[in-house]
């Protein structure tokens, strides 16, 4: 039987700093094709945002039998300084393991394949989509997947993303939605001039504080049942002119939208576009993922269940915080987060409770039953 | 008998890029000596804006007469690129003399000299006020000069600065004020954060934008007779963040203001600091200058008499423009600024009319008379 601590400390002890390459995927290969996975690796992309190297390995169940993915990243961010033992040399300390991926998300992936372990052959088709730069550009990574899946016919029913939701204990969070998100640079372009000769210039600040008051003043919306408000925040604002007594030629800013399932990327980015050329600039978005939602159903009451079989808690339903490869996986299918608690994700220190390793490991193993069953 | 001409040519021979030293002023005292003056110099003030070294020459006349002045700088801006001749090296080329500071304000220097000879010394007290930093930070310029008369008990009764206010041609327009100046930084602070959880930040941005729109919607006056209306232009805005993500912690601005006599650098300073601070800001104001006014009468009516007799044409009576060393100079007595056309200073192939500098000599002589008669 599989020691998900054991292996959550083999894949933390493979630095994989994103994008992660090679052996962090060698060391899954390895544990995968004993419990009768298929595995395709595959690298994709090219400079600046790649190559980029991914892992889709399946294990097939009797024909017409459903199809149960688990979906995470092997690449972890930056471990930083400044931490008591080194990032990629897990330990145990007390009742935690530390290292950089502990939650975020080695750990989890450890649990999924101790879940798979778990999990009847025979019980259905069981899929792992793993992507190695989800902290990256995410541009080669699980998009990438999702062609060899659906080039080798295997799209899947249910997918369970494993990123650290829990937040104050494991169980008390999973995410059955995300916002979106959407950046849009602002442009405004004027004549220069000296202060004292305004007639003979045309100052763009005015029109660019007037675009940004009308755009702070926007009510996006009031929420839904499942989501926030959608929230626009100005995130800078640039004119770059050293001298005192010149008038600037342009004016720019940024700002970045969260959006909810009520709006589009791109509709916010026509509405944006419409404010600034009323104000006599222009817009310039880059949308970085949809909102999604999948709705409180049977998905997340098998979540919920095995939760509180394993915890005794009942998870909460959220849509908060940032995006993740979700986005691209609802495509797919009816997508839900859950995973370790997230307060040292990111962070120097990052650790898991070992205990909540082996009762994720479990809440997985359920999860997968109960979707493949129906 | 003074040629302006070459005394022009000497001037501008000895290069004198901001702040002058030297051998200008050598020059200058080699000059003024022949013709009576006492001479004054002084080299003031510590880095980063001095030493800067200025003159002061003086011919008294009889007891009980009345004192007029001659004020100007020696300095030149910097001569840039792509001259077509060297541009401290005076060059006639048909009816110009070019070289830089030809008409900003080494002739206009150069026709005071040549004025100066053609007043006799019993007429009154006439006096030279000449700095080496106007173009410059002008801290101890003018300004040390002024301590330096008020030392040798040499206060004028009126002063006539030599900047090149003409336009189209010369005598156009006088300067009869100007307005002041103040600059202003503003600045908010808030608390950095994600922009995915807004709630833990505190987002300076909008609350600078609504400064600067209140700011900018400012009606300060509608101008006087004498007057434009001040004016209000945002010149930098900063906020410096590369993350689209992030929330900034601080935002920042800058305005410029210049405004005619209805206000004080001051006031206005205060106003925007209270506007500032409504809006959760600080403001840090520098004052360039403050307005100036001689309202048109006796000593504007000389001076366009002068004009008229030379040039046939009567000078408009202007307060438009850049600020100069008359916001210095009103502080000892009534300051009117008249001298050669604008056109091409600070600029490359600087050049003055020959015809103008003698013109220029001629209308000084016949202010200063009228001004020492009265
Ligand atoms: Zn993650
Ligand atoms: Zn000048």
């Amino acid at each position: 039987m599989i020691d998900v601590v054991q292996l959550a400390e083999d894949l933390i002890a493979c630095p994989s700093v994103t994008p992660a390459r090679g052996v962090v995927f060698d060391c899954l290969e390895a544990r995968l094709r004993p419990l009768g996975f298929e595995v395709h690796r595959k690298i994709s992309g090219d400079a600046p945002d790649g190559p980029v190297e991914n892992l889709f390995a399946i294990r097939k169940g009797p024909e017409g039998s459903r199809h149960f993915a688990f979906a995470g990243h092997l690449d972890v961010v930056p471990p930083g300084e400044g931490w008591t033992s080194g990032p990629f040399l897990p330990e145990r300390r007390g009742e935690l393991l530390y290292g950089r991926g502990a939650v975020d998300m080695k750990g989890a992936i450890a649990a999924m394949i101790a879940a798979a372990e778990q999990v009847p052959a025979d019980a259905g088709t069981l899929s792992m989509i793993l992507t190695g730069d989800e902290e990256g550009p995410a541009k080669y990574g699980t998009l990438a997947l999702m062609d060899t899946m659906q080039e080798l016919g295997a799209v899947p029913d249910l997918c369970l993303v494993g990123e650290p939701t829990s937040s104050a204990r494991l169980g008390d969070t999973m995410k059955i939605g995300r916002r979106g998100s959407v950046n849009i640079w602002l442009e405004v372009e004027g004549r220069e001039g000296h202060v004292a000769y305004p007639h003979l210039a045309d100052n763009p600040a005015p029109r660019l504080v007037a675009m940004l008051a009308e755009l702070d003043a926007l009510k996006l919306d009031n929420g839904t049942e499942w989501f926030q408000a959608s929230n626009l925040e100005i995130t800078d604002i640039a004119i770059g002119n050293p001298a005192t007594n010149v008038i600037p030629p342009k004016a720019s800013a940024r700002i970045s939208i969260r959006f909810n399932a009520l709006h589009t990327g791109q509709e916010l980015a026509d509405r944006v576009s419409a404010i600034a050329a009323r104000h006599g600039g222009t817009a310039r978005a880059v949308i970085s993922g949809e909102a999604f939602i999948t709705l409180p159903g049977d998905f997340s009451a098998m979540i919920a269940d095995a939760v509180k079989a394993e915890t005794g808690i009942e998870p909460e339903a959220s849509t908060t915080g940032g995006t993740s490869d979700a986005r691209f996986l609802k495509n797919l299918c009816p997508v839900i987060e859950f995973g370790l608690c997230n307060a040292t994700m990111h962070k120097r220190d990052e650790a898991v409770a070992i205990a909540d390793l082996e009762a994720l490991a479990r809440i997985y193993a359920r999860v997968a039953e109960a979707a493949l069953a129906r």
